[in-house]
């Protein structure tokens, strides 16, 4: 299938943030792929990173992706280690504690603009560093010389109440999104935005459901971030002549 | 790769619709995944059909997809002849002859009438029998009892001067698929939507560049039908927990 | 103030579409302005429309606006009894009985076609020749020969599940008033959509409250056609350097 | 006309940015309405505020709108000098000098967050001292206890290349008045967000017109301020039975 055309270089995948969910389906799916995996936390040293590490490889690096410098650093890194990335998600949801659920009112001024650095300014950050090393890549087999991911959210399609400073995060981060897709996909750099309209819950090892959303009882009403990660890696394997700029994913039961 | 997954009775794909670009490419792409293919065509005797006949197998059938009891008949025969379809396109664009670059004052009101029948009604009816059949099917691996897929134009997104007519197709196009999503994705099927914002291109029997729209000079501002067909297979196996209803595919260079 | 510059002729108010609700808070609204108005509706002889020409001198007018030389008629009679008209507002429904709540599984194709000729076709008609005529107007103080506008409802916004045809009808309608807009606009014509995204109630003779759709109890909660008029008369009089296509006007309770 | 209907006690309004452009027109227009006006800028000794104030009455604040500690000061010395805010709009447009037209790998981070912080950030603060007061209001006339206004641009709409910094910006504010919409307007406050698609132009002393983008030599294809003040007057006075969120302003010439 034309579809899974490889230039030679194997695929160099790098996903900011790192939980249990996206971020880990994707470095499963990625490295069985043969992409060489980075994966970037805050904390890299939680046991489901260092589980990642151990049975596929990936390599962790830490990083506060709100950091001009520190994203700066993370991406020389990465070349170093791994090679020049050829595909970066952008996978930090951004919401600190202290912000759910809060009134314009009640709302604290520090914590939104926590969330608005740690969401859309980090995928500012990212997206210019993919962005840069990107454009001196070689286009591959699809014509592209590299994908950049934005996970995102319903907020990011409707801001809802009660949560001003999420909705001004993930708009911010499609308005991020929008701008780098029209200026670098007529440069081969393919742009996806892809917000996810539910909680995403996922397998744990016992078998059983989690989820990022407590309360969330049915189980078919959360997206499966094993199927999320290969819509991320049909968006990267799309060639230039039919890309996608934006997919919302969302569950069949959900309300929208 | 679990999305592979296929119940055990085979895909019966109808597209309706017949040219030598999207339909031509998922008649291709359906068959070689092992699916039952019709295909129905108000003229099914072009010569484009005749070989996806000789060579797929696929089946021809004659419709005029704006007349309700042609509609019902198409299904009718389906049924009989390949199975309950599990995958439907509907890839009808709807102008006609006359239509193009009319302004507002200029376009005649019968032929904007017969776009919208052909456009928009057609979708209505044939999404209307897919539902009433696809609601009885088994859901297959996936979760899913079928998908519906409706090819759709930059005009559904945006009405652009000089196209009334058409703008209204493509609009009122939108507005069943999104009526047909949130009232049958939870009944387990998939419907999408899926303008293409771009002339698309194909490449023809002597191996040159053929397009719908003359004066596209630029190769790669063409979007490839082949490309947009694995789009759609790839809609038609996205599990439950994650469908995507909108998906907008665009070449690297077009401007949107 | 400047918004109230009239030029030296008298506006000429056509209204499309005649009931209790929206047309005849627009007749009474206009009239008071000193604008001679124009209402026409397929059976003109309703007691409401009646009582417009007794008090206000409202021409009525018998249209059938989904037959295009009924359209034609119609503004040459216009023109004829009332002069150029400046202001056309298209406020048709469309729904036909037996079209409401419908599956789409059970919906009669036919009332979904007449559905979509009384909305959105009959708008392009009357687009059409309100366009023909305003394209020869003077500019008005304002910068404007004319002002179109569609009334359009939350369908328009967002397909709503068992309600297909009536999405259908709603978008097509944008995509008609988006088109007029765009090529319109830069001839000096004003072309608005106004989605009412509410049940519309307003006050009857002995002063209780009316409304198009049973059970709606808060009565905060219906939009008031005379504030619906106020806006219509605000967009009319908008300056050419600030025009709004799109203006979605909903109660403070509504949800949305 | 109801529409002019006021509470016994004078509306009170607080613009916050201060310009020649949009500040000066609304502070005009309401002052001629009858409303105590206060204008609040980084910079409130600029000669066009000095103005205003020595025609208009008009009160001058200083105020580093992104600065949590600052918005909450301006509000009590409102407070304390006019009344309580009715209507509050919030005119910051947030680019910073280096800002413009710089691709995705050039742009400096630290003026990116500036532009987040003096735009988004910025309409999070002033909304939320707005609210705080408001929400203690008595409804006036028209059912409002308030009214809050974002001056928002195209970008806003659609992420432009070559300004990344400002599409997130502007989405931000786009999602921050949304949930503030979907919030506040059930407890009789109106918000809307205002995207004026266009250059602003307005006229100078001499007569000439000024307008803030450089080499826009249409003049028809300016947005005049004067009008775009209007239609805030026009939002503030809404009934709640029928509120508009968003309007977006454009000049006829423009293209979009």
């Amino acid at each position: 299938m034309t579809q899974s055309d490889q230039s030679s270089l194997p695929d160099v995948a790098l996903i900011v943030g790192g939980g249990p969910g996206i971020s880990s389906s994707c470095a499963r799916l990625f490295a069985q792929q043969g992409m060489r995996v980075g994966i970037a936390a805050r904390n890299p040293d939680k046991e489901v990173l260092q589980r990642l590490e151990q049975t596929l490889g990936a390599r962790r690096y830490t990083c506060d992706a709100s950091d001009p410098a520190a994203v700066e650093r993370l991406f020389q890194s990465v070349v170093r280690d791994l090679g020049r990335p050829t595909l970066v998600v952008h996978n930090i949801d951004g919401r600190v504690e202290g912000i759910f659920r809060k009134g314009i009112t009640e709302a604290d001024p520090e914590l939104a603009l926590n969330t608005l650095k740690n969401s859309a300014f980090s995928a500012f950050l990212v997206g210019q560093q993919a962005a840069r090393l990107m454009r001196e890549n070689k286009p591959n087999a699809n014509g592209a010389k590299g994908t950049i991911i934005f996970t995102n959210a319903s907020a990011a399609l409707k801001g809802f109440p009660l949560s001003g400073a999420f909705a001004m995060a993930c708009q911010a981060k499609s308005g991020i999104a929008q701008s780098m897709a029209r200026e670098l996909m007529p440069q081969g750099i393919h742009v996806a935005n892809v917000p996810i309209d539910a909680a995403i819950g996922w397998t744990q090892e016992d078998g059983t459901r989690a989820h990022r959303l407590a309360g969330t009882s049915v189980d078919d009403n959360l997206a499966d971030p094993d199927r999320i990660a290969e819509t991320y890696l049909q968006l990267h394997r799309q060639h230039r002549s039919t890309w996608a700029f934006e997919v919302v994913l969302r569950p069949w039961l959900e309300k929208w």
